[in-house]
C-alpha cells in the first residue's frame, strides 16, 4: 500500500524527492493511497474456498507420526485462505484450524486472551475442561472456551478425535492484547461435573444472587443431539427464510446476546433440493458441514465461482462475496464469523438479492 | 510468521516434504507457528515515537504547493509508526495524519464506514459539516464524522488551517467492511445551524420523542473553550490520579459511554512538576499535545526511551509498554486510543506500578 | 392518614381554623402526617398469612355449583390478605386467586395490561393458549400470560384442575394504565404448535433476526418436570444457600432478566430438616407449597408467628418481616414478588441475619 | 371494590351465605369485581384540577406563623387531588407539595428511600445540599434529591423561598420499601463546591475510571438559566410537535436515560397562541407554570372541563384525560410524571387525535 503511482500516472520527479524527504519523517502522502485505502466497496483478498476432509483428515492423522502431542503442545492444521499464505488466517479476520487428539493423549492446560470454539467434527471420547469442568465430545457438538479461561482437552476414547478450532486470533493480534498462561500441571484441578454449567444457565432457570457477569455464555458446551432436534423441531413450523434456509444462532442464556463475545457462531438447515437467493454480507464466514451436501455459487465478479461441499468439508465465504447456497440432501451446517464484533463496531451490513 | 523453524532446530527433512504437502493443501503446522502466534505478553511491532510538529507542518505547506485540495481530495500527511511503513498506521490499529486546508480550499463532502475524529492543532475560520450541520473549529476542538455520515471541510479564514485526523481505518480494513460514497455536489446542502446538535443533547436535557439510536455521540463538536474549563474548574476539587494527572473521557450524552463507538477519545491535565506513576495498558494512544511541555520515559524491555514533546507535538505509546509522563509546565494533552474496542470484546487490561 | 393530630398532641383552634381552611383549597400540612407517610422502616398493613389448600378446595369447587363459567368469565377465588379485605390484594402489591376450571369448560379469550402468571395446583388437561399458542399444564408447570397478550384457557381433562393466579394488577390500578379487551370470538384462532415458544427461544438458540423485543420472556411455559429436574441436578453440586436453601429464578433467555417484566418468580428446594437463617426483604412474596411440609418463623416485633404448611397450601410474607423457613421433609416451593419492579426502580433492599 | 352485586342484580341468598363463609376464609369471588378490577381502559379516581398559586401562598406564608421550621421539620403544604383527600396524592401515583423557607431557617439533613424533585417557584438564597454538596436555587430550577441521598435546605437569603416537590412517595407506599433516618446532626457536612457535579459529569465528558452506578443522574442541579437558553435555541430550529410544542426531557448525560428512576421531568414551551392537538397518555402528570398564562381543556366524559393557568400556578392531568394545552402568551412550563416507571414496566401508552 506504500507510495504507488496514483492511477498509473507517472510521479514527478519533485514529487518523488518530496515523498522521499516525507518517509525520513515517518510520513506518507494520503493522496497516493486514499484510493487504496478507503474503497467504496469492499476488497477483499481472502477468496472463497473448500478444504477437502478426506484429504486435509489424511494429513492431520499424518501429523500424529511427525510430533508428539507433547511436543506439539495443539497438533493442529492451521486452515489458512490460499491469498493469506503465512498468516494464520482463514479469512481476513478469522483463524481456524483442525485439531487431532489420538486416543491417550492430552492437551494440557493452558488459557490465552484469543477466544476459541471447538466443533466437533469426529470421534468419540474426547473432552475439553473448562476451569476444570470437563465436558465430552460428540461430533456436532460446539464448545466455547472463553478468553481467559483455563482448558485443557484429552481422548478417553479408542478412535482418533478430531474437531474445527475457531479463534479470534487475528482481531487480537490487530489489538495487540495478547495474554496466554501455561498452568503450571497438565490439566487443571478437577471442578464441577459435566454438564453443571449447562444445567445452572441453560434451562431458562439460574440460582439467585449468582451473576456471570463475563461476556461469554457460562454454558460453554452445545450438544448437537439438542440443537439438532431443535432445528428439526422448528422446521416442521417455520417458513423458510429465503436466504438462510433455517439458522439458528447459539446464544448467551444470560444476556440474550450471542454465545461468545468475539465470534457468531450458527447451525443451518438446507432442505432437499433448496437453494437460497443471492446474499451479501459482511461477515467472514467460516462453514463446517455436519450432514448433507450441495454446493456453494459465489459471485466474482465477472465470473462465478462454485463449490461443492460434503459432510465434513470446511469452506469459507470472506466479506461482501454475492453468494448463494444449494443443498442436494438435507444438510445441517455449522458456522462461525465476526457478525458479533462488526455489530458492536456499527461495521455490520448486507445486502439481499440484486443490486 | 510462515513456517520458520522451531526455537532455532533445524527441520527434518521428513517434515519439510511433509511441510510441502500441508501447503499445496492450504494449511501449515500449527507447532511451528503457535510461540509466534499466542505470545505471554503483547509483541508489538509498533514503537513508541514522536513527530516534531515544526518539521511536519513544514511538509505539509510544502504540500500545498505540490498538490492542489482538489486533486488530492483530501490534503493529508498520514502519520506512519516507523516499524509499520507503507501500512498507513500509527500503531497497530489505528490511522492518524495531519490534514492541511488553506484559505478558500474545500475538502469535498464524501461519507465513509471508517470512523473520523478531527483534532484541530493551529489556524481559524476552518470548518467541519457533517450531514449538513457546519462547525467552525479552533485549536484544542474535537469534531466527530461518524461511520457513514457526510461530510465536508472548508476554510474561510485567511490562514492555514491544520488538524489531526484520527481513523480506525486499520480497524475497518481488518474486518473488510469498507464503504465510500462521494456526494453528487461538492458539499452537503446545508443543514441545521451551528451548534443546534450540541444545544439539542448537550446540555443534559433533549426533545421527547427524539431518540438518536446511533452508536456514536450526536453531538459532533466538543469545543475546547468548554473542554478545557472543565479540566480547570475539576483540577480544583480533584485529587490527582497518580497514573494519568486528571484525564477526561469524552462521552455521548445520549449512552452515557464514549463519545465515538470505535475510538476512545481523552483530554488529560498534568500541572507543572507531575511525574505518573509507572503504567501498561493494552490502548494503543496517540497523543497530541495542546499546552505545555515535558517528556514520556518508555520502558523498551531492556532500555529506558525518553521523548521529550511540547505543545502541538504528536506522539504514541502502542499497547503495553509501561510509561510514564512528565510535565515541566502545565500541560493538557488530547489522545485517543482503541480502549472502547477492546473493552466491548473484552480484551482490555491494564496494569498499575511495577511487575 | 388525614389530618390527625400530631403524637396525639391537641391541636390548637386556630390550627383547626386554618387546616380547614386548607382542606378548602385541598392542601393539608404535611407536618401533621410526615410521621405517617415516612417512616424510618416499613410499616406493612397486609400480613403473613396462609390459605390452607383443603379448605380453599372445597371452597373453589362450591363455586362450579354457585356460577357457570360462562357466567363468571373467570372461576377465581380471590386471596386476600386479612388485613386488606376488598382491596384485591394478598399483599400491598400483588393479587393472587386460584381459578378453577371444569371438565369441558373454557375461559374465553382476553388481555390486559396486567400481567399473570399461572402457578398449576391440581389436575391434568388444562390448557392455556397465548396467542393462539396451546400449552397443556400439569401441577407445578408455571405459565406467562405477558401484558395484553391475548389468552384463554380450558380443560380437555376428566377432573377439575386449578390454578393459582398470579397478577400485578394492583401496581397497574395504582398507576392507572389498565386497559383491557374482549376477543371477538370464544378462543382466539390457533396459532404455532405446543412447545413452538420454548423450542424457538428456550434452547439456548434463536433463528436469526429474530429479536423478541418484548420486556417478557417469549418462553411462556416453565414446566415442573423440567424445572424440578434442574432444582435436584443441582441440588448435587451446589452448596445451600443459608437464607434460602437452593432457589431459582425463572429467565427470560432472551435478555437474561426475569421471565416477567414486573413479577419476579423462583422455585426453590428445601431439604429435608432445614432451616433457613433469619432474612428480610422488601419484597412482597406469595409461596405456593408444591412438595413437602414445614413452616415459616415470622417476626412480628415484640411476638413471633409461625405458620405451618404443606403441599399446596399457599401463604405470603409481606415487605421486610424478618423470617425464616424451616423444612420436615424435602420441600420445593415456587414464589413470585415484586423483586423485578423494586429492582427497576432502585427500592430492593434485604438483610441478612439479626441487626 | 367489596362484594358488591354485579351489575346492579341481586345476590341469592344461597351467594350471601357463601360469600360470607369465603370472606371468613380470606377470599372473595372475583366475579363479583372483575368489572371493577380489570376496565376496558383507565377508570380514574383522581380529576384534572388547578391550584391557584396565589391562594396558596398566602396559606403556605400563614403556616410561618402556625408552625416553627424546627416543630415542622418540613414546612410543607402537601397537595391533595380533591378526590384523594387525606391521601397524600396529586395523582393516584405521585405526591406535591409547596415548600417555604423563611429566611435563615433551615430543613435538618435527612435522607429517604422516596426520591424527591424540587421546583423553585419563588425567591433567591434558597439552597439544598445533596451528600454535602450546596447548591443555591432560583426560580425554575430544578433539583434533584435521590433515593437514600442525604440532603438538607437553607435560606441564606432575605425573603421567603418558596418551591414544589414532587415525590415518588405513593409508589413507595405502595411497595412497602419506605427507608428514612435523619442525620445526626443539622447539616450534613460540607463536601464538593456547588456545581462540581455539573462540571464532573454534565459538559459531556467525565473523569476515567469513575462510574457513577446509580440510577439517578449525578448531576442534581439543572439551572433554569441554562434550560431556558436550550429551549429557546431550539424553538428557532425545531418544527412545533403538534401535541407538545417543543417538550424536552431531563436526562441523566451517565445514562442517556431520564435524570430521575422513578420520575419523568420535563420542561415544554408553548409559543403565544399555540394550541395542542388532543393527546391521552397513561402518565399522571404534574404542571407548575414558569411563565405565560393559558388554559387546558380537558375531556371529562360526557362534558369538557377548562382550566385557565398563569404563571406559578400548579395543575395536574391525571391517567387517559384527553387534554389540550392552549397558551395566550409565550409559555414555559415544567412537569413531571411517572412515565419512567410506566416505560420499565411496559405499560406506558399514549394515543394522539381522536379516537
Amino acid at each position: 500500500m506504500g507510495t504507488k503511482p496514483l492511477d498509473g500516472k507517472k510521479i514527478s520527479e519533485d514529487r518523488k524527492e518530496y515523498y522521499g524527504k516525507l518517509r525520513g519523517h515517518s510520513c506518507a502522502p494520503l493522496w497516493e493511497n486514499l484510493a487504496h485505502l478507503i474503497t467504496p466497496e469492499p476488497v477483499i483478498t481472502a477468496i472463497p474456498y473448500l478444504w477437502d476432509y478426506s484429504e486435509i483428515r489424511e494429513d492431520l492423522l499424518h501429523s500424529a507420526k511427525v510430533i508428539s502431542a507433547e511436543e506439539a503442545e495443539r497438533r493442529v492444521l492451521m486452515l489458512e485462505n490460499p491469498t493469506l499464505e503465512g498468516k494464520a488466517r482463514i479469512t481476513e479476520s478469522m483463524y481456524a484450524g483442525l485439531q487431532l487428539i489420538m486416543p491417550g493423549e492430552v492437551a494440557r492446560a493452558h488459557r490465552h486472551s484469543p477466544a476459541a470454539l471447538r466443533f466437533i467434527v469426529e470421534g468419540s471420547g474426547g473432552y475439553t475442561a473448562v476451569n476444570g469442568e470437563k465436558t465430552y465430545m460428540e461430533p456436532g457438538d460446539f464448545i466455547i472456551t472463553p478468553s481467559m479461561a483455563w482448558h485443557d482437552h484429552g481422548n478417553d476414547g479408542s478412535d482418533p478425535v478430531i474437531w474445527m478450532d475457531g479463534l479470534d486470533l487475528p482481531l487480537v493480534n490487530h489489538i495487540g492484547a495478547m495474554f496466554m498462561d501455561h498452568y503450571p500441571d497438565e490439566q487443571f484441578p478437577e471442578g464441577q461435573p459435566q454438564g453443571d454449567s449447562s444445567v445452572r444457565y441453560g434451562n431458562n432457570m439460574r440460582p439467585i444472587g449468582e451473576g456471570p457477569d463475563g461476556l461469554d455464555s457460562p454454558i460453554f458446551s452445545y450438544p448437537y443431539s439438542k440443537s439438532r432436534e431443535t432445528l428439526e423441531e422448528l422446521s416442521k413450523t417455520t417458513e423458510w427464510d429465503p436466504y438462510h434456509g433455517l439458522k439458528l444462532e447459539y446464544i448467551d442464556p444470560t444476556s440474550g446476546g450471542p454465545a461468545m463475545s468475539t465470534i457468531s457462531t450458527f447451525l443451518q438447515l438446507l432442505p432437499k433440493g433448496f437453494k437460497t437467493e443471492k446474499y451479501q454480507t459482511t461477515e467472514n464466514t467460516t462453514y463446517s458441514v455436519i450432514e448433507g451436501k450441495g454446493r456453494i455459487i459465489v459471485n466474482m465478479g465477472d465470473s462465478t465461482k462454485t463449490i461443492e461441499w460434503e459432510d465434513r468439508d470446511i469452506f469459507v465465504v470472506p466479506c461482501w462475496y454475492p453468494h448463494q447456497l444449494e443443498a442436494d440432501e438435507n444438510a445441517t451446517i455449522f458456522s462461525f464469523s465476526d457478525k458479533v464484533v462488526q455489530t458492536k463496531l456499527g461495521l455490520y451490513r448486507e445486502h439481499r438479492g440484486n443490486k
